[in-house]
């Protein structure tokens, strides 16, 4: 059975992850979105939430599933006898970002990465961009479900009033 | 009437900045040169002093204007009735870098990016390096006018005697 | 008044190509659709097809006209008394293919270049791609006016009938 | 099942190429290693030869299999019902060089290009540079399987005695 | 005699660092591997551990010799009347970044940066990337000396038992 | 003794060329200028002109000397005990394409090769840029010596009364 995690921060998962996602399911048996923690970062989600807001928008696709992870990811593959993992590329410069820790995690262990394109209508969308836009009252309704982006408004109106 | 703005921190103005802005002004009836502030970053200048210095490096460029704003860019635009953009490029990497930015302004308004080359010879100019350069007492003369260049020996002879 | 060349070899013009004039003509009083002739290099069109195409497909943008020119672009620019070349961009490599030509045309004359970003959905679309997958029986109607696919397609007709 | 197929011009196969195809094996239930075929390219071997030094360096991965196609890949790929292409990258240029047919590939049919990095060592190997050392008498042993080594220098040798 | 300056904040020197610093050292007379203070920035290590690691790393380079500077390289070379910086590569990414200071350091100073590529097999290879993977757990011996390897270990017991 | 060979096809040398040479010659007890012969490419110049030209312009420079050589450039440095390479850069894009060359020389041979920008006044200068422009009737003079011009300008007079 094959199998291929996407990992990512997802604070907030994005149209441009949903679609990376949605292709690599129907390529694989099985697909984990799993949210790498940085126990240094503080999102505008928690993780418990970033996990909720996943698991909704992949309803449909039955062959993903989400899950979570501290620590070095190759671990996590290893503990889930997993060899492979899927990252969506949005640039050249996304790309040679990601090559390192590639080629990283081949030393660690047997993992390979795959890069994929995500939709060109989206090369331009991540979630740190995304929430800037949002903060400044920009409309980032083409770059998120509308289930998310509600999510999104109400963190930031929740803000507002603290 | 063709309008464009030029955004940037402009902390401080640079040679390489006033290439781009004496290019565009003439290209365009009117160029206003606007100062975006970031309310999280704490800059070697103020708003009214980068303001002040800007308008003091263009004032024989008599279709310039200074303006500076807290928030969206492109509402900027949109209240200035301006749909252009003009952004200076020092190499690939500023290119690539400005490219979700520019993408994004198209989705939030009818707002065009125009990307013009510095001159080759401020390629390697930013207002970082520069700073940065001239804290460590590196003489930064090629790269600012006498003027901005004194304020900036000022700035340091305050920290210094602070 | 404002006025602008966007040059190239057309052959054929994409709605990549019609996208960045489109944008252009928004921003110039007036836009020049210049084919620049290479003479060493047989296209699938002529040059007047190519000026016939570029205007059917620019019909609807009434400061839109189209030219052509054999020799170094900046004389061109020069006898018609304009200093702004616009140049559509789809990638990095893109940018970096065209900053020399950009640098030179500066020493040349007094010719600035002014990249736009095509649009990311035309961002993989070159006329010499869409020559090569029409030749090989792929279909490109999303990537041309269906008035220039039909011409494409007699072409590719003649040749295999000839 | 799942399958990809792994597409190149291969005069010859190298160790690159062989990387690239033993790891894509391991992950897939089924590699076709394809050769495309450029009717106007002459190449340093014929397509058959080719096929059967792919062959003979892939015996050891028992579902990996060689054809070849003269065409439109993505029609390779429909008529044998494959949805995915794998292709090795050495650098961000090969990178940049693969985006747009990849991006072509997906508009042509549901076709979905994930790529894959080549072993660091091999990152500066391509058939060109290989052929191009060879034939000025440079060692390139470190590139290709001793059984390809063996025909380059017959050919090589051809060549000179021709 | 030829010298050159190797500069770098070696936090700590690693095998790539190493395999620069050897090739150098057989194309110059004299070699000095400079460890450049950044008076704002904690690393794992203090200046006097990384010139100690560095030293004992480069026992066997009888030209090579370590050094230690705060503020301006480009004085630093002055002082030791030393005109050439050798600057390791791993990327295009890395290219870019370097060439603003490698322009810079020409205005200041009669001062050349001639640059090397790193081993392939350590292009991914940074003291950060070493750092971090460290932390987590991951075992890093293939990129670092034994000796440094032990002092990484023993720094982040120190840290989990404090 | 430190040596270097800076190789090029130098048809013909320019100032680009000139800076690169200039600098790596205080830099090096002896420096070749290497003429790399390519037989299937007709140049403007023959190899002759080629060597005359740059001796004419490095006369100045008395650890300058010029050679030609066809065939691997490692056993053109192994022959000659030269273990050192120097090659201009112009951008980011030169840069990669010069990494595979680089790394097969290090396979072939214990030769390094040492990257080293151009001046950004020269960024945008090739020889065949230059040839281009000056075959169109654009003025080259900012880009060769006035010897290397004249001759240049003889050529193209010469070929059009041919």
């Amino acid at each position: 059975m094959s199998k291929a995690v996407v990992p990512g921060s997802y604070d907030p998962f994005t149209l441009g992850h949903r679609y990376v996602v949605r292709r690599a399911a129907s390529r694989f048996d099985e697909v984990v979105v799993t949210v790498v923690v940085n126990p240094n970062k503080q999102g505008m989600f928690g993780i418990a939430e970033r996990l909720e807001l996943i698991a909704g928008d992949c309803a449909d696709l039955p062959n993903v599933r989400v899950d979570q992870w501290t620590g070095l990811l190759v671990d996590y593959l290893v503990r889930e006898s997993i060899t492979t993992i899927v990252k969506g590329l949005r640039s050249e410069t996304d790309f040679a970002y990601e090559v390192p820790m590639a080629q990283m995690n081949r030393d660690l262990a047997d993992v390979e990465t795959m890069f994929m394109l995500t939709d060109p209508k989206f090369s331009h969308v991540s979630s740190s961009l995304v929430k800037e836009v949002a903060k400044l009252g920009g409309d980032v309704t083409p770059f998120l479900s509308s289930h998310i982006f509600d999510r999104v408004q109400a963190k930031l109106t929740g803000e507002r009033t603290a």
